[in-house]
């Protein structure tokens, strides 16, 4: 059944037209396989974005993005500490085990699927130092998180005082991290406080296939070239994902449409009150819903998913028509 | 130096007309994350062009695909026999090792880097039957191969008898498969011949950047289809790759560009006499080369490779000038 | 500090004579690697102890026997549903991870750190039948479990039916299997009951450093005869582990070890009353005891792990002197 | 059929008393899982056979101990220059791909199975510095060789002066180094040389199933201790692994049996002549030998391996017969 207007999820929404312009510019490029001049300027480019100096590499996917990451942070006798509900402990079909060769997830707890000091602390604090168990390497953060919720700078600067002395990288999964960006209303570097990697995701956000991992110990990248091509992610047309990020990129399309899809989300939620199991924070929205108001929603012509029997999840694109949003309001609001 | 006349490789060759406007079309579907419309047509399609049941799946990259194929034919403590020159032992950066957890290439001697059943042999029978050696599970070979050069379908065919009553599976790594076909010309099932894997390339051949992974046996998909989205290969809006494939399948598109290419090679190849290292059965001319005359052809404004010392390689593509190609052949013939 | 009362673990204990002798008498052998008498003999042995055909290898350790047998059961994108404690996922330092290739735990709750159906079901049922979750292909249960708990031959027939329709193997990490045998008090066979691979524990019973997979599927074994020798775990003088393993079985030696160390623990349980955490079905004594108990405890010579701030944990060997078991029991009825 | 005379391999070899007498001490001793006190002596020891602070785990096989130690040096995308008939590369099955998480073995060639600067400068120079070659990480090489030849000193300093400057780690697999030391009759610390880890072979020599990793650099260690539990090579009762390294060690047991052995090998080669394919710089013998003669020698009751069509084998071992080995060298002197 093909709903009239389509809440299910920002991965599959339309390609920005200023996309679509700068791939097919990119089409005539002289452009020799991993040397072509768009990828050469995502450093540059992201540079500026972050006021200092990075490395970044596209990769096709978030999972790809996220992994690849990881690999420069965790060998694999290694641990990574992260929410229960993490993408990357739900979503990625073990991903992390294939790219770490093995190394494990250590699972926290946390409101709104975000990471806490407490959460992360007790995961840290049972593990016993010794062989038998797998030592942790690294804290990975989704900002904004699987309930689309954020990490005020404050809250990530906490994080870091726990990992810092305990020897712990931080990668942040930033899927969404555009929406992050614009609903924290600061610079991009405070929303990626103090995170060593950064998966900066644009496939949900208007591109087609290209996401960003950005490194700020550029020494890191390195390796990850070499991991990249051994994971079959190097693209021989590879100026075809460079020209996707860096037109989302341009005139700040990213955020742009995230602030359009931010605005979506607000516009559903508005009149949802105590519905509302999470914050909205960016682009998702989620709430308490009985099986009956589900079909009644649905039979208005709203496409979602159910989240578990009692719940429903709604998520804005950056192409979500206000006005489609808007009536979702409304007719949630009547439910 | 920008050359004004590229023979570097088909690699970063443009996309074809008929892919950007079927990816253009494919923006507009109601497409849900890895069940939408057009990746459903895949395993149809392709079992048009082979004539019988097949299971098809896209991802971006030839090394995925060569990868992802050979890990639903050997478990991690087996071995895969393949030339000493094959891509998947050469330029993969090790990623058979690692999409095999750990799995062995056997590498094997022949002719214009084609494996035969004497190579094959020597390698096989090396092996002592015992837990202290890998031993084989699959043969990979390369259609047309690293040197542009076809199996005949009589040639796959001994290879066959002596895979089959040693219990080992076929892999083929096709990034080259229409070349192939065009210049065998014969249907594609007997260029693919008792192969049980195809990586069917269409990157470099018109394609942005999509492959097609070709299970002659159907059921080996589905443990594959779980590992290309643990590599972090499934594209969540795969629809813009199944476009593109299906583009290129329209109205034989993949057979027009491939005669296109191999018909460049022909003229680049035309005057070579002596100088031709192996036959030029598909896209690609090897050719004997001092210093002295690469340098006469770039200040005629070729771009190409330098082979070892001695040597050139020239690769044409769908979107190779006839023109250029006619003048490379003339000039090599006046060296 | 020394405690002269050891009840730390039973994974030190002593070795016993007759595996002593049984190793100097396999000195003299004439034993070519991997093929000596001593080794060829343990088919037969316990295809005798479990009254059918089997295949059984030699390893040094548990976890290499958990690993290995693993690894026969579960793809590399393949989960292993086990209890939140068991061995493999707590003590293990993450060596499923390294031998499935990154395959996944899926961990279950349940008494006494025991699995139950419920249990099971609540972990099957919430992974989503797609290729982002990893999908489970076994379960492994830990026969006497990680509190020394034992599963009955009905528990273990209600978890196949669980499985088997599901399509999952199980195995059996029996650490502790020679306890369970006695305590249960029926044929091996019947404490194995369904599994499919059963690591069958003898360090912890009087053997120096050698363990059996039993493969129950005898054709499951030859895989993991390639495995273990990957793993650097086939040794070249295993004549000495094979006549460990087979002075075990000789004159029922596991059975009278074990029920020696299960004698002990209940001596030591006898006056514990209401202090008891778990049931006492093999060796392992648990108990609620405050700091000051387990100060008192050690101050009379005892030597014992502490089980996080409010227990203890006391472990009974085949060889603890009956005379300290009692002793130690009539301490704790006079804490 | 048994022969009289065994000359198959020093692998089945039978255990010293000294290491008998050790272990049963050793059975008595209080100790803990992974802290006793005999492994915790290991470190002392082995600074004063080499004259300098090392790191020492104790390992069951060489397998184990070269992949450990390997996995130290190389990362999954790395790659090991090692020769062609190197055992990492020949008989462990693919071990090196399972502990190194795919990375992969580079061949090189060389006289008497020993690496030169220039066979391993082939293999280098060969390397495209680019992300589709798998770039080198470490040099391996095996003292005494797999025919039993040595490095002296002076090669080893002549392949570190092009291993240093590329950046290049050394693992010495040294399954024969007693012999080793024993011929070149210098200092152990010059026969490793200048390598970073060393698997210091003892069950060749008169142990049972301990082998040493030797960590030059101490803080390579501690990475590998997780590994080596994450591998199940931890053994709970390590302290029998440490017994009988410590009486190898005990008044220079270890030489005297590598020297026991080396002389039976030379007794063996004394009336070879021509027929001799390696210089006998260990306790191996490699003979040109046809059939019929080999058939001759079988039938005075010498057992030994065929090495290939036209040659044998012949080991010996700390134990061998000195008249046994005259019987042999007189046997094939009468050839």
């Amino acid at each position: 059944m093909a709903f009239r207007m389509q809440f299910l999820s920002d991965n599959a929404a339309s390609v920005h037209p200023r996309v679509w312009a700068a791939m097919q510019a990119a089409d005539a490029a002289d452009s020799p396989y991993d040397t072509d001049r768009l990828s050469a300027e995502l450093d540059d480019r992201f540079a500026e974005v972050f006021q200092r100096e990075v490395a970044v590499l596209w990769v096709a996917t978030g999972t790809a993005a996220n992994c690849l990451a990881l690999s420069a942070l965790v060998p694999p006798h290694g641990g990574v500490v992260c929410h229960r509900e993490a993408h990357i402990e739900m979503d990625e079909c073990g991903a992390p085990g294939f790219y770490l060769a093995g190394a494990k997830l250590l699972l926290a707890d946390g409101d709104h699927a975000k990471l806490d000091p407490a959460g992360i602390a007790r995961v840290l604090d049972a593990i016993r130092p010794d062989v038998h168990q797998v030592q942790p390497f690294a804290i990975s953060l989704t900002q904004a998180s699987e309930y689309g919720c954020c990490y005020a700078p404050g809250e990530l600067a906490r994080i870091d005082m726990l990992a810092g002395p305990r020897g712990l990288k931080l990668h942040m999964d930033g899927a969404r991290f555009a929406n992050a960006v614009v609903n924290i209303g600061r610079p991009a570097a405070e929303v990626a406080g103090p995170v060593d990697v950064l998966s900066f995701g644009f496939v949900k956000n208007g591109a087609m296939n290209a996401e960003a991992i950005v490194f700020f110990d550029p020494s890191l990248a390195d390796m990850v070239r070499y991991r990249r091509k051994r994971a079959g992610h190097l693209q021989s047309k590879g100026r075809f994902l460079a020209a996707q990020i860096l037109a989302m990129l341009d005139g700040d399309t990213w955020l742009h449409n995230a602030a359009a899809a931010n605005a979506a989300a607000h516009a559903i939620a508005s009149g949802a009150g105590e519905r509302l199991l999470h914050p909205v924070e960016a682009n998702e929205v989620f709430l308490a819903c009985t099986v009956e108001e589900r079909a009644a929603l649905r039979s208005q012509g709203f496409g979602f998913y159910d989240w578990g029997p009692d719940a429903a999840r709604f998520v804005a694109s950056w192409d979500t028509r206000a006005e489609h949003a808007e009536l979702l309001g409304q007719a949630i609001a009547g439910l």
